[in-house]
């Protein structure tokens, strides 16, 4: 026998649940077949709730049952089967005594053998609700001793949005190191996506010019199911299919698509830092990122087996499409579609890689297709299972490479060369498949064994992928879903498309509810536009890009003032990202007023006016005029004349200095620009831009006067939220009077006006 | 009988030639047949240079066997036909007087009849060279009298390039207005061509929202012949490919592609207008826009026919692709692929728009191909001619719309259901074919008749044209051709792909020459890069790539200093269209020297910079530091302490004022950045930003001192261009010698130097 390197106790808690009935002994078998020879010596510990007598009935009915895998000669298994189940005990674990007795008992096998400790794994297959108190058990009595481990184990869910799986997190930490927890998502043990980044590790040399923006046309990250979630609603009406999917499986799989190759795959640090940045380069989701469905049948269920009332409406989503960007230079524009859906026709997970189809191919078709002709699609996917190809499979089209596959455990598929898959028949790539085909856990007990972190969820990358996914799915939570009959009869009805950055679903509803999305009505003798907030943003969006396009068509450029705070931020963003045609070239950006900060300072104005807009944009850098409040490194200095300098800036470049289009916010107390309540700064004479005083820190700023704001084309005002309701209210009252409310002073002499308030703020 | 609307005399110059043989004859009968009860009358006046007699028999031969239209009822083309024959004469037109004799016989003839005269057409189916002759008589001795209009038809080769056409087309100018000239380009006849604005404009309701870059995936535009030029050497050998085909047919398809529709398309003076400003969105064309070929027999061909000796080599490309953009909002991005060839495998032209696709089809294939899927591909195909369908045609995704067709002269095609054609069945378009198929000479003198100007090319249109290929032409006169077998032989010897903005044939060489294209070596002690011009700067912009790169993944940052003058502006537009994965984010833009003139200026470095470089990048706006020549209104005025301001914007941002990268120039008196020779200005001493005195204008110059670029990490020097041979000598012979040539000073205390400089200044 090999020298001992020490012996490992395994505790499998929920040892007679379902997931270790069907997985995790069979998974422990097989760590036992594959590690008998390597030196350790092993003992497996069921452990539940019920007491002994029962539960070791139970838990032996379980591993009597234990099968051989295929490829294992049928002596040999038995032989192991019987040692393993010499080696496997049942303990009830429910009280602190109980874990207590447990320790013990390690402790005295040890001993009476003379083993040394290499490790304890504690596998957690309970509901999450358990965990807590398991934890603190295992943390206070059964840890190893000091220079032998301890490996936890848990399964999701580990949280239900950013903030409750913060909590759990926080409660682990107290009880474990980081280093100890491995969290499960068994699909980073399904074949295909354990083989991604090996894959993109063993073909660098042709990977590496094509993998980024340049030459992939899309991404899509896929796992449709035709079961439905009868019979366990009540889990999955608070789940749904993106935080039961979307939030982990597909995630982690994008994760390994787009995380940057770190030079050692087989470092598991190295690859989680990667994997972890890869999150960070998430463009954060919207509202209409996604597209939602509801099988027809779903509501009925969760009436059903939730008891609930005949007029219950569930909004839990059975089936999501969601357009994923990746801001990094590598991925910028591509899009990475994950799609998920319950009650589907079909069931089968991949990962598809389309490239763009850069060639010309000057020979006619007929001709064409019989060689490897560059003008057929070029793509590269992980095939995780069911579906067409029945089978783990890595598929890459004959005319991108060949690719180089580990030997001993891939090995070229043949035959089924009538199937078409993909758009193409399969014989126009090489396939792949496993030599051995593994069930996940055994892959992932297999990797806890070895203590490859890397295949397992970090709480950094836990909450990263919580940050992104909750507030797509705080903003969907009442959002109207597609009700859809269920598998083949679905038909077009779930196909979606996207559109500048967002998706839709193809084919309009069946019956479509008209509402009235926006409403159009006066505020102060001036038209007002008004709406829920989101919509009412891409009102003004869309108004502000056609007063553009008309302004340039007119005069050749278009003179756009535009101010700080808060509320603008959402409209930049939107005028960054959905307005392409925008005719930013011709446009000249200017400020309504600044805080005397410099420009690179978070509170600049113009910095978040940069940030959210005019990084993305193409404004030309003459175009482009930042308040001079940052002179002579000193920061508005009167004797600088900054004020001055703007108004001749203005002078020289706008017409009249009158502005085609100002945007004005509104504060709590009726300010706009910098022009403040109780002040005289600003609001008449022949003083175009002033230096004005804010009650609020910092206090100085340079603004537009009223005069000049007066003078514009077209001035709006944009007022967002429940906290200017009362301002709103009180204008919606008053007359003229600057003085107390620099707003009310807004008129301008030649130009129009118009008000866009959300709901929130009319209506309270 | 309708009320006489006059008299039109038609004069065909070239009779008896093959183009009036082919088609023109046919051509005017058509006219005839169509106008004959439009209240028109006509005479129809051969001529060429052939005496009267044997002239007559020539063409009289060619008259009797004008065709009758199938669509025509016998009886009357039988009539009409004679008539006709009766209406035509032939003329010898070859001295001042033919042409006055001519002139006075249309005079009598009308006199004799009391006809009212219409107009005269003149159409030139004569070689070019003759043109000038023969305008200068028609304009001294054949105009028509006042109220009665003028057309001269012209048929191309419109000159070789640029200079050429302009001469032609100044010529022309001084004997007849524009609105007299008519020059055929007779792709504008074929029916699909001539449908393409018209399908635009009535279907503006489908086409609006998506004919632009974010639908439009690609356009191609081919014209694929399977003869090749034998027994036409002698005018092939000095076109060749592009100035046949590319040049003016697939040009025009381009353009009527891609131009702005005008409200009325059938206003010639809009649809004009709007063409001509599409000529001036393209980009231009550089060497590498273009792969072309030549078939392997067209050398000997060459040689035979034009009696060349055994090793006389022909540069002449008879196959050419070439990748063409359009920079304006609507185009951006989407690739165009104009290709054409001799000794091809199949005979056909067409011009394909093809979508892109964005959706995702949730349904599996099998089923999914029984629908009209948005996962099909979406296309609009022009189909000119041949090929497989072997009728012009237009076709139009099923998946996309149906389209609105002119219900007279387009039909619905049915049946040849089996056919494939891009890449689908037929049944997957609707396609369309003309009611009657009509010869392009048919169609465009009809339009001639009907003074239809937007069927023909303008000169400005015209030049526009040449002026957008001659640089192409210029830079392609030396390259190397891709030799082709011919026809289904070329298999995928001529497919080629694009590659950042650039195209290649696909296929490497059969037999690849290995050439070093850049040599290293020494020159002043420090390494030396050179190449031809071309292959330097994209050596130098990759060099600055890596140096980027490398400094961003150190420092986070990349300070890169750039010098004005003429050198840098290739290397500029290199990096703003060839290198993506530059990390602009992270640079910073320094300016080596300013001219002291506004930053809008033309004159000023920072605008030629903006306008080549930094417009295309997304360079944050903080981290551009254009240098500060223009301030308090006035320019380097020493009170406003210019260089202080910058010296300290340095120091502020720039680790020990160390720059990563300098780039400069040499000038032929040996100065660099704006450090001019027997001026102590900026040599040496503790100021780092310097006032200087050019000997040239502008001669108010601030510049980085000596001291300062010394500091640098890296200095790259460029140097391109026989006008810099003799500074190149000089600067290799002498020592460090910075009073008399500044450039001499340049040696970093510790960075590095790199000279790139091309083979023209440096073997002269």
């Amino acid at each position: 026998a090999a020298v001992s390197q020490g012996h490992i106790s395994v505790v499998l808690l929920g040892a007679t649940g379902d997931l270790a009935k069907k997985y995790l002994w069979q998974g422990l078998f097989q760590l036992y077949m594959d590690q008998v020879s390597s030196g350790h010596s092993f003992t497996f510990h069921g452990a539940a709730l019920t007491a002994l007598e029962p539960g070791q009935r139970l838990m032996f009915d379980v591993l009597k049952k234990l099968a051989c895998p295929p490829d294992e000669a049928p002596n040999r298994c038995a032989v192991l089967k019987d040692q393993f189940l010499k080696l496997s005990q049942y303990h009830q674990l429910k009280t602190a005594e109980n874990y207590t007795v447990l320790n013990r008992e390690i402790e005295t096998l040890l001993r009476q053998e003379g083993l040394k400790e290499a490790g304890r794994i504690f596998y957690f297959s309970v509901p999450p609700f358990a965990y807590t108190e398991i934890a603190r058990h295992i943390n206070s009595s059964c840890r190893p001793p000091p220079g032998a481990w301890l490996r936890v184990v848990l399964e999701k869910p580990f949280g239900h949005d950013l903030e409750s799986a913060q909590q759990l997190a926080a409660e682990l930490t107290s009880f474990f190191r980081e280093e100890e927890m491995y969290r499960v998502d068994h699909y980073l043990g399904k074949q295909a996506v354990a083989h991604i980044l090996p894959f993109r590790d063993q073909n660098r040399q042709f990977l590496d010019p094509i993998w980024n923006r340049h030459h992939v046309e899309r991404v899509e990250i896929v796992l449709k199911e035709t079961v439905d979630a009868k019979g366990r609603t009540s889990f999955y009406e608070q789940y749904g299919v993106i935080r039961d999917v979307l939030q982990n499986h597909l995630t982690e799989a994008l994760m390994f698509l787009t995380m940057e190759l770190p030079a050692n795959v087989s470092r598991a640090e190295e690859v989680l830092q990667c994997k972890l940045q890869a999150f960070q380069s998430l463009r954060g989701l919207e509202k209409n990122s996604a597209v939602l469905g509801q099988y027809q049948a779903y509501a009925s269920q969760v009436r059903e087996e939730l008891q609930k009332a005949q007029d219950y409406i569930s909004t839990t989503p059975t089936f999501a499409g969601v357009l994923i960007h990746s801001d990094n230079l590598r991925w910028e524009g591509v899009p990475f579609l994950l799609t998920s859906g319950k009650a589907l026709d079909e069931r089968v997970g991949y990962v598809r890689v389309l490239f763009k189809n850069r060639a010309y191919c000057t020979q006619s078709e007929t001709l064409r297709d019989a060689g490897h002709s560059q003008c057929k699609a070029k793509q590269i996917i992980f095939y995780i299972g069911h579906g067409a190809l029945n089978t783990p499979a890595v598929l890459v089209s004959r005319n991108l490479f060949r690719p180089v596959m580990p030997e001993g455990s891939w090995k070229e598929a043949v035959g089924q060369s009538d199937l078409h898959v993909f758009g193409q028949p399969l014989s126009d790539y090489y396939v792949y498949s496993p030599v051995k085909e593994r069930d996940a856990y055994s892959v992932l007990i297999s990797n806890i064994y070895h203590g490859r972190k890397d295949f397992f969820i970090t709480t950094e990358n836990l909450l990263a992928s919580w940050g992104f996914w909750t507030p797509l799915l705080d903003s969907i939570s009442h959002q109207p879903l597609r009700l859809y009959p269920g598998g083949v009869e679905n038909q077009h009805l779930l196909d979606f498309e996207m559109v500048s950055g967002e998706v839709a679903f193809t084919l309009a509803e069946p019956v479509e509810l008209l509402m009235y999305r926006t409403i159009e009505s006066k505020f102060r003798q001036s038209p007002l536009v008004s709406a829920w907030s989101e919509d009412l943003i891409s009102q003004l969006a869309s108004d502000i890009e056609k007063t553009a396009s008309q302004t340039v068509a007119r005069s050749g450029q278009f003179h756009l003032a535009l101010s700080g705070g808060s509320s603008p931020v959402v409209l930049f963003q939107r005028l960054a990202r959905h307005h392409y045609a925008f005719p930013w070239k011709h446009t000249h950006i200017w400020l309504v007023d600044e805080r005397c900060v410099p420009l690179t300072d978070a509170e600049s104005n113009f910095f978040s006016l940069h940030n959210h807009l005019l990084q993305s944009v193409r404004v030309p850098y003459f175009n482009v005029h930042p308040m001079p409040v940052h002179l002579n490194q000193r920061l508005c200095v009167e004797e600088d004349r900054g004020p001055e300098l703007y108004a001749k800036e203005i002078m020289a470049l706008v017409a009249n200095a009158s502005f085609d289009l100002v945007l004005l916010g509104v504060g709590t107390d009726g300010h706009t620009a910098s022009l403040f309540p109780h002040s005289e700064d600003g609001l008449e004479g022949a003083q175009t831009v002033v230096l004005t005083e804010s009650p609020v820190k910092p206090h100085q700023r340079m603004s537009l006067s009223l005069p000049l704001i007066n003078k514009a084309r077209q001035v709006f005002v944009l007022v967002l939220g429940k906290g200017k309701h009362d301002i709103t209210t009180l204008l919606s009252r008053v007359g003229h009077a600057p003085r107390k409310w620099p707003i009310s002073g807004v008129s301008p002499s030649s130009g129009q006006l118009v008000w866009y308030v959300d709901y929130e703020a009319l209506l309270g």
